[in-house]
């Protein structure tokens, strides 16, 4: 396995679980750019590497990964400086390579399809990653990157990946809004949230061996009025509650009508 | 172990799991009830049951287990004839135990919290069972034969149940809805919907280890606007999906703007 010398812009969530990662297997973190150093000292430390607040590399860095908030891709790499030869790919599944200035000569996305906390160690095996590159030797680099973690590289365009990065949006964010609401009921009738989870293992495992379009069960799918008008009322002691099970009990029955036409 | 002799009225998917369960561990399936042979004709026939359309009940029958819509038990208990020694007990959540006739004298509600498809086999080890009974007799029945699956009898009133009925719909039916969101806009993407398996996997793991509430990630919790105003542009090839991405936004926005306060 080829090893790197790698460089983070951005020390968050993404950037602190790659950067581990890759040092774990004898990739070199060359160093970490953030604005403060507090933010990122223990990060650092524990890498073996170096902070600075300036987007400046040099030659030890083959590849610079920019894992910062979308919307400050675009005037991050405007101010990087760095030789010619090295790679600088972002992390966003939602943005394209154009966001690159075109004096960066080797650029590319490396979007890996996770969700990441703070804390918690990430198991990166077989976690597909989705790349794009502008160039061939810099999308060899990629995948080697991606193999080393024993993950897998998929590549899609830009138009797929935002798409993905939806379908993600829905499976991660609201997948878990809708278990944060569950707990919240949970509690209201005196029961452990740890309780539900035989049901919701059994949930998951069942959509994506059956399909979830084909797993779905509940008084939604059924047009069982009486439950959900019951269910309605019994959640008065929260209006968002009351809100958000109206509307996904709407859009679950919309979908089986349609599918039953 | 004691073993029963239990009979059940409905040959559906909560019918056909528990009586396979029960069967297996050395209970004995006394008769199933359900309008239509042909419906239940495999199932009876792998119990070594019998199969009647009338709701009468012997002395070899310790408890009848109803396993019908919830709206229909009424209907059906007021109909059954059984010794006065048998115990009647029903799997809704949603119900209480007194949908029950006074003429019964030993009733019980056996909820398992358990999403149930035709043909996917269930492992009962440690799945929660809520159980309500008339009497203390009953209720160690009730126990006894949970204890026999090896799953984990837990008591709650009518009104906790019916509460924790609903937070079963979130986690189970509206997880699930999401998820097929999900797939259907990852079939749009060119993507395999088991790519999102990764993701959905380490959401469930994080939500139950450190609470969905802190675990939220994404666009919404970090009041992204730039990013959900180009993804609902992106799904305007579905209305629907555009409706229900809104709909959940607004409400993760909502929670944790509450919690910002």
């Amino acid at each position: 396995m080829k090893k790197y010398g790698i460089s983070f812009i951005g020390a968050g969530k993404v950037a602190g679980a790659l950067s581990r990662a890759f040092s774990d297997l004898g990739h070199r973190i060359i160093s970490i750019v953030s604005r403060r150093e507090e933010n990122c000292h223990e990060l650092v430390e524990s890498l073996n590497s170096t902070w600075s607040s300036d987007p400046f590399f040099s030659d030890s860095t083959d590849i610079i990964v920019i894992a910062v908030p979308d919307d400050t891709i675009r005037e991050v790499s405007n101010k990087l400086r760095c030789p010619e030869k090295t790679i600088v790919a972002h992390t966003a599944g939602s943005i394209g390579i154009d966001v690159f200035p075109s004096e960066l000569k080797h650029t590319g996305v490396l979007y890996p399809l996770q969700t990441f906390s703070t804390g918690r160690k990430i198991t990166f095996r077989n976690l597909p990653f989705f790349i794009e590159a502008s160039d061939r030797n810099s999308e060899t680099v990629l995948v080697e990157l991606v193999d080393s973690l024993e993950a897998k590289a998929h590549f899609a365009e830009a138009s797929s990946r935002r798409l993905l990065h939806i379908a993600a949006v829905f499976a991660c964010n609201f997948t878990n809004h809708m278990l944060a609401a569950s707990k919240i009921i949970a509690m209201e009738a005196g029961e452990e949230f740890s309780t539900l989870e035989p049901l919701v293992r059994e949930t998951i495992l069942k959509a994506f061996e059956n399909g979830p379009v084909k797993s779905q069960t509940g008084p939604a799918v059924r047009s069982d009025i009486g439950t959900i008008e019951k269910h309605i009322e019994l959640l008065s002691f929260s209006p968002e509650l009351q809100q958000i099970y109206k509307e996904v009990t709407s859009s679950i029955m919309d979908l089986y009508k349609k599918k039953s036409i």
